[in-house]
């Protein structure tokens, strides 16, 4: 199941892509992509419903990230050896971790701000985990019953933020936009191969990067167990599990985004994100 | 106006400290403290209401943090001259801002779990912002029109987790329990001395911490107005201002949390936490 919201701002309806690709209400089948609704059980009983029932949203309808009351994001650190070595970034024997604000959410086609303090905003794409069932202290071999599902994610990050105004990433992490998540929710039964999907992105249609998750130096199951043990993760947070070589700190010289700058971004099964950048 | 949240867990219910110290319950006047409910202008209205005519909570009732639907909370890093110096952090030009997991909140009286991997559990007594309406780049002089009110808190750390596991902070400070929030929400008409409080924290009645928000490098107003450059601030959403000196790290040997240590913690106008910690 792919599973989407739309609509626009403050009266966004839970939906799922059809066979045809077009975008079906659930909102009478489930209040909200959140919290408990989010469990693998709760998710795999509407596998139940009649799609060719459900009705149609209106036609180009605003796509939103597909989680909403999402308390937190994770992110992990340099987890591809050819991206962290291209940046300077040394890789740790276990995953960097950090946060990013859940209210840098938005959606697979919404503009991406470039902060008014911004000299260096990177971009990075990335596979993003959607925890369906609280974890704490979790086993490796049981992670993957406590994930709702996957979708796409851009950890954008402004890097002279980042890196040069006090030592931990926050300041650079966390503007509103720098976490554009979706277009769907696609659930594990869905994604088998999640472990070596090809990610893409292309600033002004210059592909900037492009690698396999199966890459990653840590895998999704030993994320999700691994933070498990710093703290709890609950319905609705995200994990972004790092990002493949080609970012902008990489380049030499390296390649920042400004306003007017257009990205698409993508990966299999994940679909596609499209946005500018602009002033705030 | 003293606002407080009482009950079981997934029961709780709004409520305020009467004159005689007594909680009365306002879940008929306002259905959560939560959100837009925290703006300036919708706190000030409930002060209009007759206290006597408020119902009394159940006697004992639980205190749980005042605030509920946290969204983020940013702690802010060595921002007491004497307490950074003793625990051998250097200030930096500018605040150091950091997060912890929301899901790390927990109340006033809740025990403190000390974590599985835990060697070096670390306290410190702070002032925390509660915000009540949207900022983003907000200047300093306006920053307080922003805050809903003050709450004491509890940073907790577990210091070999943050110091010693990747350069993040993530891991030392984001477990269940390691943000005691309350016991109340003060509104900022009855605490105008916010900027010269006392606060105080003791192990098994041995006063570990004593120092005064007067001696804060970073006031109140700066640092809202300086985070809100770097992500949207949000009602709900609980900025941690730093610590006094008298953490443990900064004693010679170190002192540390053990399961069975009882903690108090105060401020003044702020109330008094107290908890055991426990194992997890």
């Amino acid at each position: 199941m792919r599973l989407v919201r739309f609509g626009d701002r403050g009266s966004e309806k839970p939906g799922l892509v059809d066979a045809l690709g077009a975008i079906r209400d659930l909102s009478r089948h489930v209040p909200s992509l959140s919290g408990t609704a989010l469990e693998p059980e709760r998710l795999a009983a509407l596998r139940d419903l009649d799609v060719d029932d459900l009705p149609l949203a209106p036609r180009g309808a605003r796509l939103c990230a597909p989680v909403s009351r999402i308390n937190k994001i994770i992110g992990v650190g340099p987890n591809f050896q050819e991206s962290a070595a291209l940046a300077g970034f040394k890789i740790n024997p276990e995953p960097t971790v950090f946060m990013k604000a859940p209210s840098a959410v938005s959606g697979p086609n919404d503009p991406i701000e470039i902060p008014r303090l911004a000299t260096r905003t990177d971009w990075g794409v990335e596979l993003a985990v959607v925890i369906g069932r609280t974890a704490k202290y979790v086993r490796v071999e049981d992670a993957m019953s406590h994930v709702a599902g996957f979708t796409l994610a851009n950890d954008i990050t402004e890097r002279a933020l980042q890196l040069q105004r006090g030592g931990q990433w926050f300041k650079g992490k966390s503007h509103d936009t720098f976490a554009p998540l979706g277009p769907w929710l696609v659930t594990p039964d869905e994604l088998k191969n999640y472990d070596d999907l090809t990610l893409w992105l292309e600033v002004n249609g210059v592909r900037q990067q492009q690698g396999s998750t199966a890459d990653m130096i840590f895998k999704v199951p030993y994320l999700v167990s691994y933070i498990s043990r710093f703290a709890r993760l609950e319905p609705g947070d995200v994990i972004l599990t790092g990002t493949p070589g080609g970012v902008g700190l990489s380049y030499d010289p390296p390649r920042f985004l400004g306003v007017g700058d257009r990205m698409r971004v993508g990966g299999d099964g994940l679909g596609v994100q499209e946005y500018v950048c602009v002033n705030c």
